[in-house]
């Protein structure tokens, strides 16, 4: 069957946080994902599946399971470098990048990917059949209710996440293949939360909730409706608004290495930190990235204070300290004193 | 053995609100099913499995194993549009919609249907056995004490409930077909509650008692122990009930799409929402939808202001926010003033 | 070794209920079956078991393994249904109704029966090896220890009591067969609780506790000891009786279906279920069929309003209202009143 | 290795309740087995392995897996049935009685015996390889820490010792044999309780203390520590008595069959039950059953009063109602009235 | 790779209740074992393992899996039984006894040996793979975080530990053989207690902390460095003091059957466990063989008083009532009288 | 694909004690290896992975499975030992010390390697697959979220740990190597605490938080975003510092044989652990180790009080006692004189 169109970005109303944030990793990447928490029925998997179209083009060298980027050997998979290290030119396709979706119950084999072992004993070389990592390889990976992932399959996303490389191991051979992706997850905490060191590996984390302002509640039944009755017209009308958005992300992405900051800037980034008493390092350097972000979306070429209590809003919500740590006792300091 | 006629829907006593249900989602499908929850003894199954006699007819592709709808290809599966795109005909063939019934203890096999990879693999070509969604499709799929089922059920369930599509994968392999169907679940909560998640899934919620009018409670001995004596012969007493129910409700999908509605009508939806709190948007556009599905039952083609609150009565009880969400902190924008 | 002749129905002191809500199942089994519970040592599966004494006779088709009624096409098998319709004459056999047990941990497969889908495809046709619930059809099935059954087998059997027909599916193929029991359990729920759901489905239920009047209690011990001294005789002693109560119980079958009932006896019962809080329907209409039934065992065919309160005290125990249902807000009337 | 002489019944210091429920089950085993309750460390085992010299002869068909009486076809295995209904003379042997021993951790396979289908299929005849329960017929069944037995060996030995039958199926086919046996357990509830269910199925119950004599309790040593030093010589030296002991015994066992009691004596068996709250009726039959025995041990052929008294402390202490059960509501009576 | 020398006995500094337990047992295998109980870090391992050198020499007979005593017909197993009855002469090794250690995670097969069914049936004869039961025949048996261990393995190395002997049953096979050990376990109460029957099975019981006396705290710092520096060269100036230490205990062990003891002491012996409230009788034997081999180590050929108490000290804590018993009623005597 | 540049050690910004604790295990690997605690984001993974530059250089056996050291024959593996012993050259290579991962979701096959029995039973020679801890002997052994391990891994772990030796066993067929390595492990408490047993294994402990200097807390920043940038680049500018770290580390543990400590070091170390109620004495030898360990990283060959000090900070904190373990009673010697 016709898979009917997505739903557009552009119609989505409200929710400006999420969009937000969903906008800035479509720019830097390096943010590191979103994780959008929120009751039923507000949109979140609406809004992941309608980044597809806004999604940049890029380069991939043709054939490759992982999509390598030809013209950069330091994130080539073994294959595509062999090749390049032989002299080989490495032909490319344009294509755009993909959401990625994590299907309801994959196992770990699905994810990870195969190493048939039986064969590559009798044939002398490793047969590995991808999995989504292999997939995901540079682009976004949406997991949908994450908060309900298998703990093993938690344990291999974070790592790869971590590490941006994919390792199979089965008993004397290994595999290893990139997979740097940015990790996009949606959750109704209703259903139960999520661990905190996955929560962690997501850059960015919005709270959705249904909208309050009657207008633009109307206005959610009224593009709904118009949507279902005949969706391909829907996705028409918006086919401009799209483009234009695509066109902004492409800007923004452009004028980006050029944003500068000044000291006064990450002076605030810290002062934020220290007040609210936010876990570890990470968040900082997530909110100065997504202030930097946030003033290339809005043109500009120098970080205002601004976009760093905006970029607080969206990077620090899941890294507020929850509970005491000092279960062991750490304070021997004083008491030696005492000795 | 002959299959004892079923008890005719015309004759069940009292239970407004959940035949009002059933009848709205006959009318209009895209209202998204039902949820009715009630104590045992209330005729839950046995209203639903009465529908079967209501149920208006709809013209499949013959043969298909997912009785597509021969003049919609967007909807078709890959087999009937491959064969529409090389210009064969498709002949077709008239049947009832059915009441597809998910057996006690289905296995996930059994439910989304299984991908023969062995001879896949010599043939060259999948071999899908297709399973209970496949059946489903275009019809409605009951789910008799939804409540107890296994939770890698439920998640099959409901991701085909989104999509509209099925998708099997096994390794390298993947099949997809639609799978829209309107989706009938009951269950006795004092054996359990429902996942939230779910909950939502269905575009209504009636809750069933006991009778306490003791003029229908008579009536319930009186009618059920007729049909107990004699079932085909009460069946044959109240076929031209059922053929005027028949009717009616095909008068109402007549003239649904006429129905209009005013500002007024909107305003309502939207205020009722925000006064109870509703979770998400979902309930919105269903009790929408419902209101002007019952306008299209009361014949008239202009919706009024009580046929929502009637829908409201109907979409909105599962909806209603049940706990506080906030476990994260997500007030930070208060604090960032003091920093 | 030789069975050792079984402890008569007629030589059991007291629990006169217990004894009461047997007969009346032996009389009409449209009642539904009896759930009785109580506490260890009070000779619950002994009754059970001494019923097979006072069972009538049956004639069943010669070889069916359903055991179907010869003269009843609505209820017979499709082999028996096939061989009628082509015209051939079914030869019957007379034999007594029997107590079929389901034995401590019974499989599912062993319950239902399986299908064997080697042969099947070999073969192009079905072999299916009947379980309990084919051998159980027209006859008592008694279920000691119900509330320690495996939840999937209990599904299985509400499935097969809810429909009086067991189907059994493996993959493409399906088996039906009739599967109307009447079905009596057991339990002592000093080991736990049955589901509510289960528990609806006996007609009847009824406590058994030890015997407080001295004079039953030193019967009891007497009997017993003439029996464990000489089984044989002790049961011929009982012989003639066990025959007058065989004749009282199709005297009463005879004259079951010409009792009739006023106007004031179902406005009776309506009264009861409603000033008890009843849970659903189920218990009007048993407590109407068992005073009916009372009646006819008492000789009259006029049922008293008596009747209808000692039909009270066996169908209702189990249908009382437990706990509050309303966990979801039903009460939106109201508030939408304020909107 | 040899094995070391048992430790002598005759040696054990106090326990005399423990010693006594033994001795009546040696002598007459209708009194359906003790359970025997106590710290560590309290000779419970000990104990009832020594019994093993007490128990009296018994003459089995020659070659019989289950050891069937020549003498009494009511209670014959199927075999020996066939054979003697043949015409054929049973050989018999005569053997003692013995203790035998339900090991740790034994599969049910092991307590059933297991059937072997293939086997049987190509020869056309059941192979049955006898389990323990076969073994056990016309024996002692020790089961040690019976509270710590999985439930699933639980049923089944429940439901062999209550039928005096074990039936083994699996698929068509069914096998079964006489499994008669005195069921002796032991347990320490510091390692947890017994099933309400399995408690009941034993005739008596004893509680063992470590004694608080000084005299005991220093004879306790001292009879230990010769047996360690030399089993054999001590085993020796209690020959004699012994010897007395089993013929006491088998004195008994004469003179039971010739015991009488008075009305006054079944009379305080059941002031007794209903003063202390007994569950069911079990327990006034093993309180009599006792009584009797325990004149019979004492060389008298007419039970007293002291003697049910000192019957009630073996039979009841594990019948004495220990939760109430009315957690449904059979008060209906009561209700009816305001109807 | 070499084993490094083992931390000698003779330098473990303080711990003085677990050293004189683990060397009674050396002198005295009949006391039954030691339990070790204390927090992490205490050397309890190093100190069971530390044993092996003060082991005294055994004599078994040549190539027996079960290191049988040449001399000692009633303990042999059954092939050095047959032998020697076949009038064969069994020549003897001489070796030390070893500690025997259970290693983490062993299965059941590898504790209790495996019975190899098949050659078994081809073969004629049985084949037993004797496991760590075997090799524990006539050494000390270690068991390491005994509290840790499987259930099932618990149960198995109990009754072994009880019968001396070690069953293995495979279906209608079965081979036993003695395992008579000495049972050392080592735990550490935080990581949770031991089942009570399996603690009673140790005949000691010690419980080790850090010492609190800052010069032997000193000692245990540098000898440890010592031993770390050079754990050749520290075993070797140990040599001596672990040489005298062997020969203390061999002069033990032949003084020890000499060793008499009158009426006060086993009155004393009494007088404590009852008015410790001890379970059982084991404790009373324990603490009286403990007695006499404390006098044994101190040369003396007659116990007093302060062995007594000292043995005490090691043979009750494990012994002392930890819960009340009563969850049933055995107090009927009282209320007989009421009756 | 490339791996890219690690982040240098030297560019870690704070976290002091961390350092510490990581250096003085690299001069002196009998410390034990270092647990470090702390909130997600904290670089703790960072840190460890930046070790491996700093590690110093080994000789290795030339293809030897488990990098023995060819100058030490007491710790050799059996095969360069029986080369050894045969008079053969070791060829030797040099090799930098590295740092081996658990991998997560490694299997215990894996962490331990396996046996293959087939091939040994054909071959008559054992064939053994060496698993992570063969990789990790004379190595850093590194287990991230070790406080996630599964039980059974942790044991195999701990074993080899405490034993420098890993055994793996399958029925009659033993393999030995030599498996000493300093284990390193994070974790974030959040998650789940450590067993109590494990913890105590690692020699230091550590707990890291979030810097709350802003100047340090900026410098993280800068540094981090730096690298990102170009992690080429930012490696080569550490490269001086690196290796004047590699040299002071070097240089420490040259020194390291030579430091010499005072009786009052000594008194100050037992001193600490009898006031902070230290459990067992492992941390006392690890505070004197780590002391003298910091002198020599200091460049000194005498301890100071200020050493013990600090190497209290990292020594004790997991072995401060964490609840009572008096469970069972070993008061008795008080009550024995009231006897």
């Amino acid at each position: 069957m016709q898979k009917q169109p997505i739903y557009p970005f552009a119609a989505l109303v409200g929710q400006e946080n999420m969009k937000l944030a969903l906008k800035a990793n479509l720019v830097n990447p390096s943010i590191g994902g979103v994780l959008i928490r929120g009751e039923k029925g507000t949109a979140k998997s609406t809004a992941v599946r309608a980044l597809a179209e806004l999604l940049p083009e890029q380069e991939v060298v043709t054939g490759c399971a992982y999509g390598c980027n030809p013209h950069d050997p330091k994130t080539m998979c073994q294959d595509c470098l062999t090749r390049l290290e032989k002299g080989e030119k490495l032909e490319a396709d344009t294509r755009r990048v993909r959401v990625v979706e994590l299907p309801v119950g994959a196992t770990e084999d699905r994810l990870l990917g195969t190493l048939d072992l039986e064969t590559a004993l009798k044939e002398g070389q490793t047969r590995f059949q991808p999995g989504i990592l292999a997939a995901a390889n540079r682009q976004l990976l949406y997991v949908d209710e994450v908060n309900l992932l298998d703990d093993h399959l938690v344990d291999a996303l974070l790592d790869a996440a971590a590490m941006g490389v994919n390792t199979v191991e089965r008993e004397a051979m290994s595999v290893s293949h990139p997979a740097r992706f940015t990790l996009v997850g949606t959750m109704n905490p209703e259903e139960g939360e999520l661990r905190p060191q996955l929560t962690d590996r997501f850059g960015l984390c919005v709270q959705v909730r249904g909208l309050t302002d009657p207008n633009s509640r109307q206005k959610v039944i009224k593009l709904r409706l118009l949507y279902e009755k005949d969706p391909y017209e829907f996705s028409r009308s918006y086919e401009a608004e799209g483009e234009a958005l695509t066109k902004e992300l492409a800007r923004a992405r452009d004028l980006l290495p050029k944003v500068e900051y000044s000291q006064a800037i990450i002076d605030r980034v810290v002062a934020i930190s220290l007040a609210l008493e936010v876990d570890g390092h990470r968040g900082d350097l997530t909110m100065l990235k997504t202030a930097v972000t946030l003033a290339a979306l809005e043109q500009r070429n120098q970080v205002e204070l601004k976009d760093v209590d905006q970029a607080a809003l969206l990077a620090l919500p899941h890294r507020l300290r929850r509970r005491p740590l000092a279960e062991m006792e750490f304070d021997i300091a004083d008491r030696l004193k005492r000795v």
